[in-house]
């Protein structure tokens, strides 16, 4: 009897902590994409990323309470702690781009904002799916997408850093820029480890 | 009966993408040796790194159709992402000479390549071994020889970067070329972690 | 008979080990601290690693000829790698400082070295509870103090950095010194991987 309210207790925690990881990536593409109040806007993702620990600490807490969990311990864990490292990623870009005083961004790092942004959707949709692995097909076609978005952010990195390198003469531009576009595809490989949990938790299940 | 014969296509794939991840660093050693026809050398790396991915697809899809197999199914998993990466780094230091527009060789980078070749050899040569462990002191050499390796570069790759930092007053130059000698460190490390696994694998079947 | 010997056998190990720890992070601390002899005081963070280096070697001997260990297998492994890795990152610390050159300490890079040090004590301090675990609220309150100490040195690195690329236009000395402070940074974050292994053996052994 009691077994089913708390298993939705986790999945809900799950798709919570998942959209709050969805809106860390949105207020973060909204600074990118319009560099003006950018202290404000930064403070925002730092509001979410708090927000974030505090369901983190809430459902490490009940995970520590409940006997039988509806996933593996260890990949409730681990979903939970990639989840975190994703809003974690978003905040420390923000904060270089204030810390480092930044007046515009970057055309590549626009473009890996918006695959963080496109891959944490991806990633909500597919936790939302784990309630019901009967439609496994569905969540693993959301991890594929994830994948090869990560892909894309590779490229899209490598070539960015090669066009400063290339295109300007100040050193230190380019060191900031290559602090800011590696955190960004820390965050989006973060949300590539999130679809290998998933996988692996579909394999397990079905 | 038929167990035997999966065992061999076990083997004979290990040892096929060894020599693939042989042939992608002569490949890269042939470029960094000598910088004629640069997008041309790097697209025969980029084409290695292709059929490397073939061969890994295929063992995978082997080892998930297969119920007994020759060594631990992690450890088979293992050693063939960790080939993937030495292959996939060693792509990436090719595409980066391209991308970074270099003419002309660093001698430390020169001697990491050269560290690169020499352990993707002995790698061949510790995995050709696998399949007769009875003789495994001779795999358990070559796994030696791959950390001294390992280490030799570490300290290569600290004096070449020193050297760069004392040496020239172009920033931009050794921002690219840390990024390029971090990255054959990385394909380094990549051959020692097959050490490791196979060194494992040795210890638990003898 | 024989198991109480050799359960205090692995601790005299451990207490060792960490003071060794201590003791390099205190060298560490004198040199960039002190720009005088800075080769010489580099030396001695040198000698301590191998000190280090040797313990290391007769702990894992230790344990490959022991059938009973006082804690889990993979724990004491981990806190022995854990361990050798701060000394390793303090003494890569130690050799950039020589091999770039450097002449006086930049104030960042200072408070990174005190927090190495700090959390080096807390270690010391965890590590020796780990006879008693009957107080075990005294060695997790350790772990605690080193989680804090981690955060504060995430938070002075990032803004180390941020002073460096917005005070100075000598590019080669950003790149010198952010190398050094993610170094100190990586010494501090294994200081925390230890604290989350001794965590785990108080929660399994209590």
């Amino acid at each position: 009897m009691g077994l089913i309210p708390r298993e939705n207790e986790f999945f809900v925690y799950f798709e919570k902590i998942a959209q709050n990881v969805v809106e860390g990536a949105k207020a973060l593409h909204d600074l990118m994409t319009d560099f003006t109040n950018v202290p404000e806007k930064a403070k925002k993702v730092l509001d979410l990323e708090h927000e974030g620990d505090i369901l983190t600490h809430e459902i490490i807490d009940l995970l520590n309470r409940t006997f039988i969990t509806p996933l593996d311990r260890e990949d409730i864990h681990g979903l939970v702690m990639d989840l975190d490292d994703i809003l974690d990623l978003s905040e420390e870009v923000a904060d270089r781009l204030v810390m480092y005083r930044v007046t515009a961004p970057e055309a590549g790092a626009v473009k890996l904002v918006e695959i963080v942004l496109a891959s944490a959707e991806e990633v909500s949709k597919a936790i939302n799916g784990l309630r019901n692995l009967k439609r496994s097909r569905r969540v693993l076609d959301h991890c594929i997408e994830i994948n090869r978005l990560e892909n894309e952010g590779d490229r899209y990195s490598r070539e960015a850093l090669a066009s400063l390198l290339n295109d300007t003469t100040d050193a230190l531009k380019v060191i900031k820029w290559k602090e800011i576009l590696e955190t960004l595809e820390k965050a989006i490989d973060k949300c590539e480890d999130v679809a290998k949990v998933i996988e692996n938790v579909v394999v397990k299940n079905t």
